[in-house]
């Protein structure tokens, strides 16, 4: 295992090793993750244990892991009790929920989340976030035994919501993609091939203002991460550095309604129903407000892997 | 205008320029639509009027003009008849709704669609398709004075669309973005600036084996060109060879009941809500089977643009 970052340093942009507190710069000349993880794993190894040879340096600024030029690869509803909350059944597995955000919406996993002046539901989901390893061009089959082909490591995301946009306009990609809503990182843990067991067993937290809003295990994940690659790779084909954020616990701000109610809302004209969903949601204090702390962890129960902590300010956009 | 064209010759990709139904080849050496796009009109004009001093080329195939590096961005409910058959009023302009396929669904303009084996209703969407021409970093704000610096050319677009999958799964993005699902081509059409009026009067037409399925005219488009690539730049970077699918006029084989019944039977249990829209959908003759023979076009109301033909042969997964 491997704690890679990105930084900045006199306004350049850098890869480095995160160990023991402290960040090595790695001698290389990478623009994008693409770049960087194109190397492998082994090159990446010697390559940090090179760094750690030298001196630790002093960052001006942790970046996101994953550069821009990446996909945004997600799965919806995807926790059992997230799931039991949306009214569906976990144990039926009816279909694996995929939709993508934008490139643009990718931030630093500290500094700023920007709320667009017109979005008042802003909501926030912590994710397992796989960062993938190889370029595909057809189906793949992707199983417990070839995992690592496929999946370089992980790292934190928040697949930041607007509410109001994304439920009411119903295709999720506008509401998911404002800028800033997809911060990643810090770390970008490179996985060894016999630390792939630890997919199935990493704690997920997420708290605002220093209250504990989710919290949940990846043992709960309703569609695993190789048969969710699977049927991924039917539709898109992947690029080392893409990532799939793989869906969120119970315990956002949105909360639905029981199925029932939804159905007798859904006979109300569109106009009405969903003036009474923004009544109901805004007045939910949980939803982020202007200086709210977003603080998010995961790592496994062990504590042998450990993905670092996001933090963020919400600032209304000016 | 210029009638650019990718094609292949002896199993080598080129650009070329579609002129009195003869290919002249453009001494070009680019391997994506960006790279391209991004020698400006100016030169890519040069580049034309060398080409046709010298001799057509008989070509082996054509390609897509645009390559699978590009992002396929798209509209969904845009055309007035289409909104009202979906049971939305397009005079209120609630809502501009966006969604993504994957850039790997992207197909030549002729030759098979193929309909993946565990799907049974397969659709076709003809849509006008942008070809955009900048990046951008942050939004911009386009309209009709400076549509030329973000569009650099139209072609056809079909928005091939298994039913089955995306409209159970709520999420567009699946049930679009199987491979071949989205044709484009034959042209891109570059458009000179004072040729851009014609983008609301271009007239759109599907058949299915000789018989007509579709036909409007893009100046029933609801959201137009640049009010919808302003807000589209508020939650995506632009790259010059992005397309943009503005939506499709009505007349598919998916047949949604009236709003009324829709709200009744949205009142069923999941399960049998979507089995019952799986059986009346399948008695509709109109989805597309093995062998059907799919013939789109799209041009001006004068004939003075014209994006040529596209056509397609279903063919069942093996």
């Amino acid at each position: 295992m491997l704690n890679l970052v990105r930084f900045e340093k006199n306004a350049q942009h850098y890869w480095g090793i995160h160990h023991q507190n402290q960040v090595f710069q790695l001698n290389v000349l990478c623009s994008t993750t693409k770049a960087l993880l194109t190397l492998g794993r082994k090159e990446i190894k010697q390559l940090a244990s090179q760094a750690l040879n030298g001196h630790a340096i002093k960052t001006d600024k942790l970046l996101s892991p994953i550069t821009q030029d990446a996909k945004v690869l997600c799965q919806g509803a995807n926790y059992r009790q997230h799931m039991i909350d949306s009214g569906m059944n976990p144990n039926e597995k009816n279909f694996n929920m995929f939709f993508t955000k934008s490139s643009a919406s990718i931030t630093p996993p500290q500094g700023d989340i920007v709320k667009p002046k017109k979005v008042k539901l802003l909501d926030y989901e912590v994710e397992l976030t796989l960062v993938l390893a190889a370029s595909t061009q057809s189906e793949v089959n992707v199983n417990k035994d070839n995992l690592s082909e496929f999946i370089a490591g992980i790292c934190i995301g928040n697949d930041v919501s607007a509410r109001d946009i994304q439920i009411p306009q119903m295709q999720f990609h506008k509401g998911k993609s404002y800028r800033t809503f997809c911060p990643l990182g810090p770390y970008l843990v490179l996985l060894e091939e016999d630390e792939f067991h630890y997919l199935n067993d990493l704690n997920l937290t997420l708290s605002v203002n220093g209250e504990i809003r989710q919290q949940d295990s990846t043992r709960n994940l309703v569609f695993k991460p190789a048969e969710t690659l699977t049927e991924f790779s039917q539709v898109v084909n992947f690029e080392a550095g893409d990532v799939l954020m793989t869906g969120t616990p119970s315990g956002c701000a949105l909360s639905l309604p029981s199925p029932l109610l939804v159905k007798l809302v859904g006979l109300l004209p569109e106009k009405r129903k969903w003036n009474l969903f923004n009544k109901i949601q805004s007045k939910r204090t949980q939803y982020l407000q202007q200086g709210d702390l977003l603080e998010l962890s995961i790592k496994s129960s062990d504590g042998a892997i450990d993905l670092g902590k996001q933090n963020h300010v919400i600032r209304e956009e000016a």
